[in-house]
């Protein structure tokens, strides 16, 4: 911007941490450093400890736990492969259910599973990546294990209903595992009432620190642990705990305020509205009123969206795109393509993910610079058609 | 002690943070917190992937490598069940030799190698830990595919001869893995020198962080994942980096100074020597001369190392003991029965585990409140022979 600070709207793949989350951790950090699985020798073990069940504690409530655990993991990517994988001795030779849109660190851990013996189908999408329900209660057999779904999804920021997921997947007492890293705490869980029986959730997506997360596990023995080590985490998850990142998560939840997710999504509606006023040829990728506060997926038709990311990165705006070029995979945006989208609306598309630390100013400067940036790229289009 | 303060000897399990490590988080908690794979996207990333990647090299200038990668971990246990299970195609059906001194996030994961078709040898250790050479010579046949031997004991500190060890391995042709948690950077490594394959370090038993570790590897290609996921760390560790957790394992390591290694040995022996002058009847169970700076692993015979630790917390000084009631596995140190000692002698076992932050003040103390305590609890022991 003018007094050459930069616009970060890239808040959907990690967070600044907020300053009460990291007063919290430098004391775990400095003082109270000790870890709980000293409890049984010293007092120090004991502060550790208990800082620890309280936040377990905390989780439990935010998800309405009866019945179950929470296992602290080192974030939402550990979290998918714990419960996933773990599960594999009790889901081997039999159906597990997904979708296309999911993370990778589900659809990869799916496709591994696959390999070992698990047959898998993924429910279809439809155009804002909305599962479809019908089509899921057709693929529930006798031979279905697992459904796995996202809560909401990280590029389009769609919210599933789980509500209504949950209720197909009981009927038939099915497992029901969601991947709430992107979803958790923007929107209520309650596991009870959606029928869950684990969730996986990650600190650094709502102003707490990398590196740490935790699943909820209905019932511990259905798990196998993918580390071997102690006896920590009801033998699920040895390791010494990440006190400092665990404290750090529940102080995240603990000030976590819904409504400053309103203020985020009357930004993500201001930034809609402008960009639609500015900029003709566009795609709205998102289900703008039934997704995440912060997320917005609009494509420029015409463009490629890595020139587009580019040249925002020089004026100063941190942005990503669905674009092939931009990932490490060289494929253009899965969830896109899932949805029915073609490669060129895949290629065009900017994702915008928004935070409580943006501003209406960053908003204007934003698409101020889109609107100039779309421009210049496509005079120099092939694609776009003369004027 | 006399102004309320406790006196923390348990540094062996988990270090307070260095203020200057701490510090350095912060910035890429608060300020700098994008992650190393947006470095496609923008400048953002871009500082990240710096920050990260000069920790990567850090890491290989003190290891000495010339070949091969570091790949950042959730901390040790990740680490080591990252190479050992990792290897699984490559050993399976093969022989592996360790040590029944290891790390129980070496120990358990080759237990389950084992169940996987994984033949197990265990080298000997003598009465103070140190493994057999000769014996080492003789196990290796043609099947054996790796040999994982920890640096420093993590309970009596031990510290093994790894340039010996290395040479034996690599004549042989074998690979070398050493669980260097507890041993790294106090003692010096040089990959190349002592022929290692794998290092596994952690971060938080050095001034660093928790949750946070990077393993070193010579050829990637190796190693299966054990984590799917997205496409970071050589395919080897998806999950969004933790970039504060490594840049404080940087911090830590770059700060680590062997002046203080030195400052922490005499007040080892300092505290030994006091321990000798003061109470009679004991077995000192680690080779002093030959061990960790911090580290003092001592038996007091006729009474129960749970009745001192928990006699020495009220006092305010923070101990464990290697006897069986103190664990969660409920068994007695596996190290100290290793190395061939007696159930007697594991149950009246304390470790002592200095850090740079310890003072004589503190030491003097200890001994003080120790002596009060092993005299009250002999003469309520049974065992003790009457004088």
């Amino acid at each position: 911007m003018k007094d050459g600070r930069r616009v970060y709207l890239d808040n959907a793949t990690t967070t600044r941490v907020d300053s009460r989350v990291i007063e919290e951790m430098v004391r775990f950090l400095e003082k109270d450093f000790a870890v709980p699985s000293s409890i049984f020798s010293h007092k120090d073990g004991l502060i550790a400890k208990e800082a620890v069940e309280k936040v377990r504690k905390l989780i439990c409530k935010n998800l309405n736990v009866k019945e179950g655990e929470i296992i602290f993991t080192s974030g939402g990517t550990e979290g998918n492969n714990m419960v996933l994988k773990g599960l594999l001795n009790k889901i081997k030779g039999k159906h597990v259910i997904t979708t296309g849109i999911e993370h990778l660190s589900v659809l990869n851990v799916i496709k591994f599973l696959e390999r070992e013996g698990v047959r898998v189908s993924y429910i279809p999408v439809d155009s804002y990546g909305f599962v479809d329900l019908d089509k899921l209660k057709t693929l529930i057999t006798k031979d279905t294990a697992l459904v796995s779904v996202q809560y909401v999804n990280q590029e389009v920021g769609t919210v599933q209903n789980l509500k209504k997921i949950g209720k197909i997947v009981k009927e038939k007492g099915v497992l029901f595992h969601t991947d709430a890293a992107i979803g958790f705490p923007y929107f209520d869980i309650d596991v009870e009432e959606m029928g869950l029986d684990f969730v996986t959730i990650s600190a650094h997506k709502f102003y707490g620190p990398k590196g740490v997360g935790a699943i909820y596990v209905r019932d511990l023995s259905l798990l196998s642990p993918i580390f071997h080590g102690g006896y920590n985490e009801f033998n699920l998850r040895p390791g010494t705990e990440n006190v400092p990142g665990i404290v750090g998560l529940g102080k995240a939840l603990e000030i976590f305020n819904k409504n400053e997710n309103q203020k985020v999504k009357e930004l993500k509606y201001y930034l809609l509205k402008k960009i639609k006023e500015e900029i003709e040829d566009i795609r709205v990728n998102s289900p703008v009123d039934k997704s995440h506060p912060g997320i917005l997926n609009i494509t420029f038709y015409f463009i490629e969206g890595e020139s587009i990311v580019l040249r925002m990165d020089m004026e100063g705006v941190s942005l990503i795109t669905g674009s092939a070029c931009f990932s490490k995979s060289l494929e253009a945006s899965h969830v896109l393509l899932s949805m029915g989208l073609t490669h060129e609306i895949a290629h065009g598309s900017i994702r915008f993910s928004l935070s409580k630390y943006n501003t209406r100013e960053e908003i204007d400067y934003t698409v101020e610079a889109l609107k100039e940036t779309v421009r210049f790229l496509r005079k120099l289009s092939p694609l776009k058609r003369e004027e």
